[in-house]
């Protein structure tokens, strides 16, 4: 349907978006518009008629109560078939508990890995180590010893804490006692565990500012206020005054190859802001999936947890980012305290954690395959920073960024005039997907910004798909021609 | 400590409870009671006591609040070291949210898992199917196989709803739509979903009585009052009654085989049942992890998901009873809405499910291996029933029970002077485990029954367990010497 055609009648009293609704009404029902059709987005609704998106937003909901369409989130709006008299099927809207609606939002996290798996698309939007680094035939030969020799512990119901010998594995590496140690289905269970343990409704969370999706989202939907920390400059004093001021339940920081803006704390940072915490009683939640992945030979200082005296750190790891994401295993190190606390919340979403994988990667660790497989893996993903980097430079449209020394991407500042969310629906378009800047922002900004994965695509589609970006930051520099030649400086 | 000679001294005008307090106090600082020592549980303080359980856990609640003892979930009190003013450790309970409240409890699922991976034990308590039967030839090459062909898509990031793949697998041969199969870490990550998505604190929830442990905590856990709905008669007209009385949100039934009681709804009542949830408004979990396990060649009635014409089932399946709890694979069966609401909400649990196991999966079922290994399982599991039932029959004491027809276990009545929890204790000291029945009651019920798995245990050990069960009920009932001669019918 010529949605540019669709004329607002009605009573010129009338709301805009009550007369948006009855034109689109109409075309329901004269069959323009058929069931299963999706209507544009809010947004793209919005520009063609050149309404505002709230008025958009209004007229979509007034037709979704009334049964005319239906939204999915993450998929759309779509036309609803017509209500039949009998066997009507089950209103299961109205019974969605009303803190549901936290967990929903436009562009969510769910969206943006969407993008890592649609083979139509060079996806730098997610971040994920080389798969062609993955140790395959280690991973085959220690299954089946796990399979051979660990059988049942591996295959019957196993402990909510994890595996002991994962725990003693990780316990060993990490420098702490097994007890501190809980095993978890993927870093991001250790968040949202967090957040059902430590917060209520209306609590406060200081968080770094830009930071990591998953983090702002899950504290959110816990009904959480989040409270951002510039995590670019990470000044003690702005910490210390939003603490005074917030009086926050916890701070969520990520100080090593900070995501997405690479930053590492220093060793003096990392004291004062643990200083900071003990003074103002706040927890810190201290988010590390990326200090094994330096890149220029150079270790980060020592993890908060390791500085903490006063057992006020919550550290999360994870393999995702070193082995696989795939394999859905991270780990948490705190408290004996928390770490029973939150083994009774994790009881209830998944009793425990898959056994063959916890048994494969603890003698991964064991073995020392492990440490030969990070350097080999160092290396590859340094050859992969360098690549992008000059494919990055090689542009026209120049993006400022600062090339990372760990971690898995590069974090960067388009020309002024343009907006990342425009851009990627672009370059979606060209074939290549980024993380738009605002998915890292709790509040609005981020709009100037993007984030790129250089470690999980080829070389060959690191080339390719930075070409396309470049396509897509011309075109759409294109559309904002004042200021086109505009380059900025690298920051 | 000999408890039994604790003096109860104070004011006789002061409550009990303090009185208590003050006693253990002294025991404290006097050194009598050393740090890291566990006081006696609640129960068994009280019954040396000879005061009521009330005024022990208040008594354990006020040391609690004043930092001499801490509780900690599933392991006991234990008595605090002496705070130290340098470097004090954080007090971490102050922090934790209200609702975690509803999290721990005396006799969990946590604790019932436990006794599964005690090498001490013989474990009839947690249901696994038989290990020896497990596929291995067959799962090292079907894991082999997605390593080489199905990376990174294996590995990598992926979707929330479960590897398409797996889905398709799942809904041929459950003869539903792809889009309507929601992949899970486990069924038990379903009814937490289902938890969070569909409860408000206060809503309530109509559930089998007895019934499985994992619904009723964790419906309990969000805030739900628990209606319970006698399993074992499942009379139509009593759920009607309560429907009309309580209104719930929600009805949680296991129809097939249920879990502990192994009750089969007939296809008559299974269409009741739905009638009732359309004429009321009130969806209906359907949790079934035992249709695949029938066990004397009779597949049961079609699932009320199949018989729903009205779109109200949530119908929640599982890998965890058919081929390994260890792989943590379960899925759910609903209309895309809920199916799209719940994706949003697991995205914040673990983001997606593991990877590699769903390949492997998947190509299982596609390929028809699952079903060859169905057939051979099922004749394992009717060969330990009838071992376990013979053994049963052979003690002197004897337990009521029907031998079950599928699903895992044995559901039996005691003698009616024995209490199921008393009866654990002891047995565990003998070298036995079981479900005590009270946990599959919502409310304090179920103390004269227990539950026992055949499947994954040995014959040996089955032989050996049961002896020991045996010589614990013997021990047990000369302590009521009065009944102690009593034999209750086979129900």
């Amino acid at each position: 349907m010529d949605y540019a055609k669709l004329k607002l009648d009605g009573e010129r009293a009338e709301p805009l978006y009550l007369r948006l609704e009855a034109a689109l009404e109409d075309r329901i029902k004269s069959g323009d518009l058929q069931p299963g059709e999706r209507l544009p987005s809010e947004r793209a609704m919005a520009a063609r008629l050149r309404l505002s998106r709230t008025t958009v937003a209004n007229a979509y909901r007034e037709l979704e109560s009334r049964g005319l369409v239906r939204s999915h989130v993450g998929r759309g709006t779509f036309v609803a078939a017509p209500p039949e008299a009998e066997d009507a099927p089950f209103a299961w809207r109205g019974k969605v508990a009303s803190s549901v609606a936290y967990f929903g939002d436009g562009f969510s996290l769910r969206r943006l890995m969407q993008s890592g798996y649609d083979p139509n698309l060079i996806s730098f939007a997610v971040g994920a180590p080389a798969f062609e680094s993955f140790p395959v035939e280690d991973y085959l030969r220690l299954t089946e010893h796990a399979l051979r020799r660990h059988a049942p512990a591996a295959l019957g119901i196993a402990p909510t804490e994890g595996q002991p010998r994962l725990r003693r594995a990780v316990a060993e590496r990490f420098k702490t006692k097994p007890e501190r140690i809980l095993i978890l289905s993927g870093s991001q269970q250790g968040i949202d565990l967090i957040a059902r343990c430590l917060i209520e409704p209306g609590d406060r969370v200081v968080l770094d500012r830009p930071g990591y999706v998953g983090a702002i989202q899950t504290f959110r939907a816990a009904g959480a206020t989040l409270v951002g920390w510039d995590a670019a400059r990470a000044d003690l004093d702005e910490l210390e005054d939003l603490l005074v001021r917030h009086r926050p339940k916890l701070i969520y920081t990520d100080p090593t190859f900070q995501n997405p803006t690479g930053r590492v704390m220093t060793l003096r940072e990392r004291q004062d802001l643990l200083k900071l915490a003990a003074r103002y009683r706040t927890p810190v939640v201290e988010d590390d999936p990326w200090s094994e992945t330096y890149l220029d030979g150079q270790p980060p200082p020592p993890s908060l947890y390791h500085l903490d005296a006063r057992n006020i750190v919550i550290h999360l790891g994870t393999f995702s980012k070193t082995l696989a994401p795939g394999l859905r295993l991270g780990w948490l190190a705190a408290s004996e305290y928390i770490v029973d606390q939150l083994s009774a919340i994790k009881q209830h979403e998944n009793l425990f954690t898959e056994g063959l994988g916890q048994f494969v990667i603890a003698d991964f660790l064991l073995t020392g395959r492990y440490d030969a497989h990070m350097d080999s893996l160092r290396r590859a993903h340094a050859r992969k920073r360098d690549l992008m980097r000059r494919a990055l430079e090689a542009g026209a449209h120049r993006l400022a960024f600062r090339p990372p020394r760990g971690g898995l991407h590069f974090w960067c500042r388009l020309p002024a005039e343009l907006d990342s969310r425009a851009l990627l629906e672009r370059a979606v378009g060209e074939g290549v997907a980024f993380a738009p800047g605002e998915i890292f922002y709790p509040d609005a900004a981020g709009r100037n910004e993007l984030r790129l994965c250089f470690s999980c695509t080829t070389s060959a589609q690191i080339e390719e798909g930075v070409r396309r970006l470049h396509n897509a930051i011309a075109a759409e520099a294109e559309k904002s021609p004042a200021r086109a030649s505009s380059s900025v400086p690298v920051v």
